[in-house]
This record gives C-alpha cells, sequence and structure tokens, in this order.
C-alpha cells in the first residue's frame, strides 16, 4: 500500500503506451499496477521495449486478466474503434483517460462517417469531456472519462481557438498544413513506415481525407459558433517524433498578425506548456522533442490581410501521453505538471 | 581533341557544383576543362568531393587562371551576387548557364528590394532567359546566358503556372508551403544545417521573407497578366535532398480538382521529366531522388471550391545542375534528355 | 526484335529487384522483358515503385506465367532457399545471374547448418560459380549459373582475399566489424526495420551467427589453403544505403600496413570500380552512395603487428545488383562497366 | 535563499553544457546560479538553445564575470586545453567537475603528446579524480575536482575493466571498434559534420590516433598492472546521441563468454545505471538515448577462444554531463541517482 494512484495501461505495446509508462513510472503520484497488451501477455515490458528494462514493471497481461478493481485509473492507448467496446466494460469507480479517437467526436454520424462504421458507445460519448487541457480545465477536472485529443488536433487547435474566438480570423478559410514525425503512424507493420521507405525523403498522406479533419472542425465550430470545413494536409516526416502545423488564415479586417501574437500571449500567459517562441525563432520540433511543451508563433504573410500560424509540439507527448496525464493530474487534484517537468531532448 | 562541347564549372566546391560534375562527366557531349574553386585551387576535386576521386577530372583553379578560350560553355554555381561580376567578364563566344540567382529577376528594383543590393550587370539581365525548360523552352534554344531558376520556383511553378494560364485557379490567393532538404541550404558552415540541428526535427525558416517568393510572383505575373503576391512558406526537413511543395489555391468558379489534374497532364504529355504522379500515390520526394524528374498532382480540398497542388523533385537536380543540363543540351542543339536519364535512386 | 539481350528479373519487388531495374533499364545492351512478383501478378512496377513510374517496363507476373523461350538471362531477386527450386526448372538457355545466397556455400553441410534446411538444387551448386568479379572473372565468363556473393562477403573479401593471398595477414586471427544501412534487411515487414525502431540508434545483430559469415570462411579459405573460422559482427545503421567493414588482422612478421596498402593497390590497379581511398581520406559509404565502386583503405594498428582494413560500398549494388550486372556483362562478352557508370550520387 | 547547491556552468554554449542545464534545472539540489559562454555573453540561454526557452534560467556571461564567491561547485565544459587555465584560477571553496579532456591523463608526458602541448596546471592533476563513477565511487566521495571520462572510454571501460581485473580477458589484444553519434564531435562548425555531409552515410574517423585512446589504456593498464596498447577505432553513424562499443577480447584460458556475462552482471549487480541487456537482445543505443544508463553484453565468438563485448550509452548523458551529475551526487553526499532518474526516450 503506497498512497498512490494505481493505474493501468491498456494497450501498453504501442508508442503511446510506450511513452506514458515513461512518465508515469517517475510521476510521484502513480503506481502502475496493471499493463496490458493482448499479444504479448506474460511477457516483461522488456522485451517488446528494452530501453523500458532498468524500470521495474509488472508484466504485460490480457485485457481481460485486470482486476480492475484494484485500480483507480486507466490510461487507453488501444487502437482507435476497439477503446469503446472495452471502456464500455470497466466498472464505474474507474477514471478514464482514453489516449484513441474513440470518443473524441461529439456527432455519431461524423463518428460513423470518419471511421467507417457505427460507435458502440454511444452512452458514453455523451459523457466523455475532450481533452485538449488548456481549453477544457474545468470540464476535464469534474469528468470521469477523457478524450484525449488527437496530436494533429491538438497542435492545430492550441494555435487557432483563440484567435476564433477572438475573432481575428476567419474561420471559414483556413488552411492547415500539417507535417508529422513516424511515431504519429503507430508501432503496427505497414512498407511505408520502413526506415527505407520514409527515410530520405518526404511524403503527403490522407490529403483532404485524413481523420483529424473532422475533429479540429467540430472544435473550431464550437468557437466559431457555426459549422466550418478546413483545409488539412498532413505530410510524413523522416524524424521518429514531432509535428508541425504551418496554418494560414484571413485575418478579420482591422487584425494583424502582431495582433493574433498578442492574443496567442494572452491566452497561455499562465500556462506551463504552451509558449511563444522566442523572438526571431520560429518554433520547431527540436524544441519539445520528449517534452509537454508547445511552441507557438504567429507572422504576417506576404499578402496582406493574412497571418501565418505555426504551432510545434511532440505528438506523443503533449499529442498524446503526456497531455494525458496532464488531464489525469486534473481529475485527481494533482499539480497539473507533475510528472511532466521534462525538459526538452536536444539534441 | 574530342568534338566535344568543352565545358568549365565555376564554383565546383559547391553541392550544385558537384552534382553537376556527377552529371556532366557521363554526358556524351560534355567534356570537363575546367573546374574552378578559389578556396581549394590547385587541388583535386577528389580533395573535397572524395565520391568523384574514380573520376579523371581537372584540378581545381582560380576563376583568373581559366583560359576561357579554351572553352565552349560555362556553367556557373556560385553565391548569388557574385556570379554577375565574373560573367560580365566572359568572352561572347561563350554560353552561359547561370544556377546562382543573379539573373532571374527582371526588374532591377526587385532584384534590389531581394538581394539587397544594385544589380552589377544589367546590360547582361536583358540578355538572359529564365531557364524554366517547359515552359521558356524556345528562348532557351535561343539564349546565349540562361538563369536556371531556384528549386523552389521551379517545384511551384511547374504544378502552378498552367493552371493560372487556364485560367483554372485564382492567382491573387495563392499559398505555397514548401519543405526542403538541407543540401538547398548549400555547403558553408551554419549552425542550423549541422546534423545535431538539422536532424530529428523540422523548422520553418524564412517565413514571408524567402528570396524565391518574388521569383514565383514574377512569372505568375507573366501568365497572370497582372502583378501577384505569393504566399511562400519554406521548411527545413531533416533529409539532404528532395523538395515538396503543397499549395493551396481557391479554383476558378467551375473549376474542379480533376481539371486541374487533366489540365497539368495534358500541359506536360510530351515532356519527358515532367509526370503525373500514378493513380492512388502522392507526389513524394522519394520518387525522384538523384534524378531530373518532377512528380506533380492535384487534389480536391475539403472546403469546396478549393484545390490542393503538390509538387516534387531533387533540388540538386532538376531544381539546379539538371535543369541546367537540360538548357545546355537545348542551347547545343542537343537532345533534351541527353546526360539526364539516370532513374531516381530508391531506397 | 531490338538485337539487345532479353532478361527477366524474377522478384522485381524486393529492394534489390528494384536497384536491378534502375541499372539494367539504361543499360544499353539489356531489353527488360519480364519482371515477376508473385503478390504483385498483374500490377504495373509503378504500383510497388512509383520512382520507376516514369519508365516504359513490363507489368509484373507470376513466375508461372513467364514464356521463358523468350528470355536470354535471368537475374534472381528471390529470398534464400525459394532460387534453387525455381532455377532448377529453368531452361537450359538461360544464363543465370542469382543474387540470393541458394549457390553461394559449395559444401553441403554448410549450406544446410547455415539455412537451416538440405539445399534442393545440388547438382546446379556444382555448375555455380561464385561472383565476386574481381577474383572470379575467367570462371564468370565460362558460366551459366553465377552465384553473386552477398553484400558483406563482398565488401569484406575485397579488402582481405589480396593480403591473405600475399601472406600478409594471419587468416586465422581476422575480426570483421560490419556496418550495413537498413536496406540489406530488405523490404518484407519486420519491426526492427521500422523508421522509429532503427532511427537515431543503432544496433548489432546475428552477432557470431550472421549467415553470411560461412561464405567469407569458405574464399578466405580457398586462397588460405586451410579451414578458417572468422569472427563477423554486423551492425544496423540508420541510413538505407551502404557497407561499411572495419577488420583487425594480424600483419605476417615483416608486413606492414603500408605492405597492406600496396598490395591491394596492386591487386586493384586495373579494376574499373574497386579504389583505393585518396590519401588522408578513410573509405565511407558517402562515397560509393548508387555506384558500384568500392572504397579501400590500409591503416597501421596502436598493437604494433596489426593492420586496420577498411572497405566500404553500397550494398544495393556492388553489394548486389550492380555486381549481379558486372557478371552479366562478361558472361555476355560485353564491356566490364556497360550499364555501371553511374558517379555516387552525394549529398 | 534556496539551501540548494548554487552551481555554475563553464562554457554552457555546447552540447554538452546544454545536456547539462537540462538535467540540472530538475535536479531537486541545484540552483543553477551561472552560466558562461564568452561569445554569447549578455544572452539568454534560449538565443542558443530554443528548447530551453521555457525554463527560467539566469543569462550567459563571460567567465571573468562570475562571482565565484557565490558559488558551491562549478561544471566546466570547455574545450580541451582551456580548462586547465581557467580552474587553476578558481577558488579552493569551489568543488570542481570537470567534462574537459585535461585531468583525464595522469601522465604528463602522455597529456603533451596526446593533446599537443604542455599541461598548464600539473598540480591540480595530482588532486584531479578519474570520474568513473562505478569504478572510483570511494575517491570521487572524497574529491575536490573530478576530471570525467571521455565518453568512448566510459563506455569501452565499464564493459572491459571487471573482465581484466578478474582475468577473463587478456589486456594485451584488446580490439575495440567504437561508433558514435554526431553530438560526440560538439557545436563547432565543422564540414564533416553538415546534415549532408554526416547523413545517410557513415564513415572512420581517428582510425588509431583518436585522443581517448591513451586515456583507455591508463585505465586498463591500472587494472592489468602493467602498461597497455589498445586498438582503438571510432567511426561516425548518422544519429545525433549514442555511443555504441563492441570490443574483442582473447579469454584466458578457461574462461567463456558466459563467464564474462557473469563476472559483469556481478560488478554491476547493485549499480543503478550499470545493466545487462535483457537475454535475446543486443545492448543499443536506442535502448539508453537521453538517460545516464549503460546496456552491457557479451557474447561468444565464432573463434573458438574469444569473446565479443559491446556496451551501448548517450554520449551526452553517461558520456559526459549524466555521469557528472552522478559524480556531483556523491561529492556533496547526495543520493547518487538523485537528478538522473530520466527514462530513456524511445522513439
Amino acid at each position: 500500500m503506497t498512497g498512490k494512484i494505481r493505474i493501468g495501461v491498456i494497450g501498453a505495446s504501442g508508442y503511446t503506451g510506450a511513452d506514458l509508462i515513461r512518465l508515469a513510472v517517475r510521476h510521484p503520484a502513480i503506481e502502475i499496477t496493471a499493463l496490458t497488451a493482448n499479444t504479448y501477455a506474460g511477457k516483461p515490458v522488456a522485451s517488446v521495449y528494452p530501453h523500458l528494462a532498468p524500470l521495474n514493471l509488472p508484466d504485460m497481461v490480457k485485457n481481460e486478466d485486470v482486476d480492475w478493481s484494484k485500480l483507480d485509473a486507466v490510461f487507453c492507448g488501444l487502437p482507435h474503434a476497439t477503446s469503446q467496446e472495452l471502456i464500455a466494460t470497466l466498472p464505474e469507480h474507474l477514471k478514464i483517460i482514453d489516449m484513441s479517437a474513440d470518443f473524441r467526436l461529439r456527432d455519431p454520424a461524423v463518428y460513423e462517417a470518419t471511421y467507417g462504421g457505427p460507435h458502440k458507445a454511444m452512452h458514453l460519448q455523451k459523457e466523455a469531456v475532450y481533452g485538449l487541457t488548456e481549453h477544457y480545465r474545468q470540464a476535464v477536472k469534474q469528468a470521469r472519462l477523457v478524450a484525449c485529443p488527437g496530436c494533429y488536433p491538438t497542435a492545430t487547435l492550441l494555435v487557432l481557438l483563440p484567435l476564433v474566438k477572438a475573432g481575428a480570423i476567419d474561420a471559414g478559410d483556413l488552411i492547415i498544413d500539417a507535417k508529422s514525425g513516424v511515431s504519429g503512424a503507430g508501432r503496427s507493420l505497414k512498407q511505408n513506415i520502413l526506415f527505407c521507405e520514409a527515410g530520405e525523403g518526404m511524403t503527403p498522406y490522407g490529403v483532404a481525407t485524413h481523420r483529424h479533419a473532422p475533429e479540429i472542425e467540430q472544435e473550431i465550430a464550437v468557437v466559431a459558433g457555426k459549422p466550418v470545413l478546413v483545409n488539412f494536409t498532413p505530410h510524413l516526416i523522416p524524424m521518429s517524433r514531432g509535428e508541425l502545423v504551418t496554418a494560414y488564415a484571413k485575418l478579420a479586417q482591422s487584425a494583424t498578425a502582431a495582433d493574433c501574437a498578442a492574443i496567442l500571449a494572452l491566452a497561455y500567459k499562465n500556462e506551463p506548456f504552451v509558449h511563444m517562441a522566442p523572438q526571431g525563432i520560429f518554433p520547431a520540433t527540436q524544441q519539445v522533442r520528449g517534452s509537454n511543451n508547445v511552441m507557438l508563433g504567429a507572422y504576417a504573410d506576404r499578402i496582406p490581410g493574412r497571418v501565418i500560424l505555426i504551432s510545434a509540439l511532440d505528438n506523443l507527448v503533449k499529442g498524446s501521453a503526456g497531455q494525458a496525464i496532464q488531464n489525469f493530474n486534473l481529475m485527481f487534484g494533482l499539480p497539473e505538471t507533475q510528472g511532466l517537468e521534462q525538459v526538452a531532448l536536444f539534441p
């Protein structure tokens, strides 16, 4: 009996699961009690993640072999469409931080169109809080089930929401050019993420069809007060971690890029993880690798009346496991930054 | 006496010079007669480029030690603002293919504003032909001095010019998000291109201020029939070679993305180096590495009335040395593809 | 009817097959007549290798659908243990260049121990010539079936054989530390070659158990005149192409490192592809990428009486497809360098 | 007044300095009081290291502007040959952890031969303790001046010292093939560490002449009880962080590789940072990136009577800044692991 909060990590063998373990094992209020990974059940974590070998961690087990009554909270890192079924079976006393896409979309029709099938736990969807911490902090504190945003939506919304809310940019003409490291594609075996395919080159993917677009639209619509469609064009970059969003927007009549920078600076003035890039330095993924930090910037375009908005984060940390722990901290009344103080790793 | 065309490469120690040597040494009609590199004068090429060691090449000399009367053509790979002075001193019988930025901008005021000083050889500027081969082929054939386009303008203009010309897209609202490998920054010592700085991360640079924007605007204005300003936002990607442009445009009233694809396909139907990406595959830099090829694609946006245009090339080949040789071939009445048949290197 | 030699590429969908196509399609004496890839039968090459899309190539077919009577030669890029069965069924008129491991080991017991099962075409093994071109040139010229060496054996043997033959080093105490880019592991889906696993890190593999060790031992034994065992320790390096071997040997009594360098220089004096690294520059894979070149060097050790031997090549070219074409040229009486003049691609 | 130990980081603008800041700023007993970087004096750390921008750090100053009386300890990250002069001027009350090479070599003649000039503070050399923590723990606890080992010596000695000490391997025949990420070469501008030069390729360097060889020999001699010469051959690998040593040794008469593994396991049984690689998994730099951990392994060679010894660490952490803090902890009576608990970052 440690007095710590006992957590389970569901789907511990993916990159998101591994990064959650990396952070949770050093979190002073967390005890990692259960790790699940159906295909590796019975094996030590070190067998799939040798970098975790020096740690004292429980062996991986099957989901059905977890004694949920021994846990206080569950982080779920399963692939989309599989989280919902498991989560629906979990006992009520558990707080759940879902890192999958299953509870991010509020509209069942949009969910079905985006993920190719009907949602199987819509009753929980109603309860789920969208875990973009800086914008849903109060709701997260009260939540039992938090749906952590996708990595791209996190990067995008952090830089766009305050500006749309302030009326500084036109929500109806947003171009979002996004670039991600390869870990965003997960650890399952696919040809396009082999070293020789993804290395020394770059490629667009999911042009105009990526599943994160409806999620971005949902949240922009909330602050815009009307439905929106956005351009969203992701690219695969030959690096493991990191995500950079370059968004192009029309300024409202009197607004300037400097206004946008000021609005962002003010919006995140007291935020521990969201920062404006230092003067003269553009946001870059090298600035945030391994940390929960986000770097933002707003710049005048050559085309009058337009602004360029840039956001950089680590897709596995603020884009997933780090934000999950940030939400966990709020849900359990802990200091929001606890366990998330890692400085970015550079070089 | 070989009956071959005797060329000199001015500025042979840069990446552009090295790639020109790579191509020229296997060109059946070329004899490399002189290589200059002032700081390495007297040294063999292998001392700066060991990968060229197995070749039989003349040692590098100073510019002033070249006997220009022994040459038929000169490729100039000097840094911008230094080409113009040298080129102004070259004898009339030489055909000149300039890979620097010095003769790309026709308007002296734009040149001065962009490159920070007055042009020193404006009389030659008038004579210079802009060497975007597919769009200036007839002029290149007659030219004595060809100014090869920048790498970004080449990638950008090839995908945009036919569409602006056809009236399919609005030239007044072009967003050009560009991504380049690190070789685009050259071989001079700068901290941001160290392996540890540029690796495992990505960063925007020259946002809204990059020198290639006025060059793009100049050429779009020609076909649009009016001055234009474009957004142009480059990013540094952790790969050595390759450039990808993702451009976002407003469609003309009745036009569709499929129309754009059809216009591009038609425009380049007989071009040996410009290709539409195969159905279901997006253009990617991996498809063109080391070759003179360009891959294009046009895709419908989620936002109705907008189109996404993508272009990929190797910045050192079609973006520089390869296009230079393509122009050289035309200037000397050789088959346009001669010496440029290298298949892309993948992986 | 082109008058060209009609070839088939068996197993065209692997990296070795792709690189063979890259070279063969520009070979002036070759016509690519058939490409096989059982899982992609009926599809264009561009569907698996978009970088080959601009070429005019036959669609891929199943092995059993090839009309062998229409071919003059076959390059076989199948995985080991599958080549032998197919090759045993091929008509006698075909010359065969096998890039797999199936016919490299002359001793059936060593083959069985190394590849985990009995050889199924030992009668052909007797006929097969080991295709290390520089050391088996005369035999290759007469051969119908050539077994191209593995990439590691090629790099290792080129630097060691002349020295063992000259009695300059002790064949009984050879330490071979080898480093390979990821393409050496092929294109099949394995977790350890995902970008995120192989990137930004390096790992030894197959320590003391790699299948190329017996092949190296076989060939050193030939020139040593007695059986040998060697240390062979490969490492996976975060690059796509390239292989570097650092070998550590004991010098014969009076021999020096300079003697070794001289022996190597003399042995390869007239070889078009094997070069000594320029004075003051160590062999490096950057010097040979995409080319059929090999760079060698010999250096004095700090420990008296020992020498350090270094060899660098491109595992897919001189280590596989390039050497295959080099052998093909000899088998058909063509100039040995035909189709292999590509200069290394750097950067 | 925080009650914390006030430290200065001399040479804060190098990679070693930056990594020390990364670790020190989260160390519960440390207060970073002064940062020096002569060329950046007066500037915020964020101007040279944007990833440190979110932290509250003092601006950089010149060495001569530091009030040493306000400090309790100094970490010195200056280039070799410059540390000694500064350190000789520091007041006696300061504890000094030197990460440069200046106080590693005990024999002035060896120092002079290795670093090209006479030592300028030999009186301090006598006092300096070699900071290979696991092997000099008691001396480090008493030390005022600790000379942290080089990255290569740390990796090499950790795997070799216990075996030489136990008489399991022959100290007179050690082959050390070492591979390092590019950060080991520092942040100063050199052509060979540009992204395009070091990327997608690998190269040996300093073959038989690297400055870390005498340091390794010094420490092996201590446990061997006699002078030794070792082979030491480093290679530059296209990754930012990480170092892997593959050492080849002759076993003592009756010893086996399994014995070696057992000796290492026993020697480091209670060590927090030194681990044997899990069964079936070779040490790899991916396992230790960003952490103070070391992974070791011992494997039977194909050549009877030889053993292969492997060691992996992060050159900037256990190879420099991490080990410096480990020593600092001992010097100040703190728990040895304090501030060093970061889990490795993977992927």
